[in-house]
């Protein structure tokens, strides 16, 4: 397989790292990552560190400032862009948040969102429409998983009146990967006055595709670490392009976000995507999701890991293809590690709690009905085997 | 001393159970608490647990919800307060701005805040101004600390176009503890067409004051875990009564904010404080601070807790008060445990890095210029002889 004679740790090696694959076949990367256990120790070395020279301090003070930036800058480098367009957050949807309330919006402009995205940011898209007298239409990507161009669906879709595009890189339903850099692209150069921005909810590409954020030019991309990077819940983070950043406002606002002069006063924002970030946060979760993008380049270059994800991905496409009841949403082998079918005439939701009770763990989805299975880079080909035998278990 | 002797556990015994106090003199739990180890424990626990249970599946939902619920019934205690009353966030800011974002802001619009505010929310008041032409004034507390009344002083601040008043139960600065159910019924009262709304910065007062929030008819106590409740960092939470909360809008949003239809769809907001969380978070800190406000019930009730915390303060003030070359803030014993002095024509951060470099840890404060100690309830007389003495030293 491409790259993996230079991994310098084997898959089994790797796994007997990830407490959570030791008494289960795990297909729920999109849901959260298996987090090393030498990311749990060092977040236990932080609290101890944080306790040992603080907890409040000026020693204390300057280790977090550290671990701040060396946590954006491991970040930032695996997104091709630099610290200074990266904003820690504590999750997805936190980015999405910051960007959306950030626009000045103006009575009648309007935000175009993709129909697969998620119900929580769909709400805050909602919220933002009251408010502001904003209005929000969808376009219809789903319907592109087999055939049509979602470029042209979303050129489509387009308005004079257009500010944001909202929609994620990887469809966390279908399992789609869209094509952003040409996305980006169509929107930019719909308007010469205004550019329409885009928002990306990235939490299925982000530890799955190889990245370089500024060559798409796209705005805003919001991620988190404990999906496929395996770091801990509640940490991630929110890339914004230099341009963007310009006339994006922060909204929720607290110490971390501004400049002080001598008499404590606000002065003025942070120069860079610090300026979005609000106050105290869980620190010690740092060291720990640095740990866990450590363990990926261990085991190979983004490239490596991304062709060992879409090898495994088919394997279990195709044998769920050739599964008689089972259905793959996708009629051709999918581009990332999301594997999304159906049992028609099944219930999904139990199928799901039939597998859970074999300790094989992944989940339904809403819309479109169907069963989604995430298979990571160290996945293994005998669990992808044990689930398809355990739907044909189901099935009969 | 009242109330010690009914307590389950010793003084000496409780600080061996605190890392942070072992190898220094701390003096900042203003600033942050000394994280108990049994917090950090419960905290690996939970991760464990996480891990071998899902990450992501049926029964890991099952597990965090029900820490949630645990965790808000648990603070809600602590309050006087119903569960529903509580929302879960990040840090106080995080709390403040819920508040500050959720009210239907209209141009003209007044928003008084006391002159003893931390930058990071007098910030986030100065964007609203912007974005909404609210005008943002501010009323002279801090001038309240010896002489006056701040509930006078707030009253006479007030407008008919006052929306909200934004203060500190008890100020990060000079350490006072102001009137808070006479200051919310001025508010209150003040007009019959829409009521001025109250929110307040609880930073200082959770874990330290006996609370009975529904009695103070407080609007809005935003707070958090990890100062005064030796909590881990990044847990905090928001009360909002439920008079405030019918007409308060969530602003960011996300998952945990809303319930769905059957198509996955947003339905409606969480019938409780849960509309205002947004997503994933750091769900292991929940047993943490679960763990450090039950080793305070182990020591003895709020009570107690609060006498012995006032004692070794006004022990502190009395001795301060008695060394030469300091001065300290307040003419009177403190009524909580923050006591803020000055050294004229000394350099106040040239103290704190004296103290720190001896392992004696406080801080200094900007505005008024001055160095705030802290003691907490399991303070000791000894730490406050060191710290006087060192003082001493560094005078001379």
């Amino acid at each position: 397989m491409t790259g993996i004679s230079n991994s310098s740790v084997s898959i089994e090696a790797l796994r007997q790292g990830l407490p959570a694959l030791h008494n289960k076949s795990y297909f729920n990367y999109g849901g959260q990552g298996a987090m090393p256990q030498i990311a749990l120790e060092s977040i236990v070395r932080s609290y101890q560190k944080i306790q040992a020279v603080g907890p409040f301090s000026n020693s204390a003070s300057a280790w977090v400032t550290h671990e701040g930036e060396a946590t954006r800058r491991a970040i930032a480098q695996e997104l091709g862009a630099t610290p200074a367009t990266i904003t820690l957050t504590e999750n997805v949807s936190a980015g999405c948040n910051i960007a959306l309330w950030g626009i000045d919006w103006r009575l009648g402009d309007h935000l175009l969102l993709s129909d697969c995205e998620h119900p929580g940011i769909i709400a805050a898209t909602q919220e933002i429409a009251r408010r502001f007298g904003v209005e929000v239409t969808t376009c219809p990507l789903q319907a592109t998983l087999n055939h049509g161009d979602p470029v042209a669906v979303i050129a489509s879709h387009l308005r004079p009146s257009t500010r944001l595009v909202v929609l994620s890189h990887i469809l966390w339903n279908t399992g789609q990967v869209l094509p952003l850099a040409e996305i980006v692209a169509a929107c930019h150069s719909y308007s010469r006055d205004r550019p329409v921005r885009v928002l990306v909810d990235a939490a299925q590409s982000v530890g799955v595709l190889p990245l370089n954020l500024p060559e798409t030019h796209v705005d805003f991309y919001a991620f988190t670490g404990h999906k496929w990077w395996c770091g801990p819940e509640g940490l991630g983070g929110l890339y914004i392009s230099p341009e963007a950043m310009k006339t994006l406002h922060p909204t929720f606002i607290g110490w971390r976000s501004i400049t002080n002069d001598a008499t404590g006063m606000p002065a003025g924002w942070k120069p860079d995507g610090r300026r979005y970030e609000v106050a105290t946060s869980a620190y010690p979760l740092y060291a720990g999701l640095r740990e866990s993008i450590s363990m990926h380049h261990q085991f190979g270059t983004s490239r490596d890991r991304y062709q060992r994800i879409r090898t495994l991905s088919q394997s279990l496409w195709q044998k769920l293809t050739e599964t008689p009841g089972v259905v793959c949403l996708q009629n051709s082998p999918p581009q990332a590690g999301l594997v999304s079918f159906q049992l028609p005439g099944k219930s999904h939701s139990q199928l799901v709690r039939f597998l859970e009770s074999r300790a094989i763990v992944l989940r339904s989805i809403p819309n479109p009905d169907c069963v989604r299975a995430c298979v990571h880079y160290f996945t293994l080909e005998s669990e992808v085997n044990h689930l398809v035998e355990a739907i044909q278990q189901f099935e009969s």
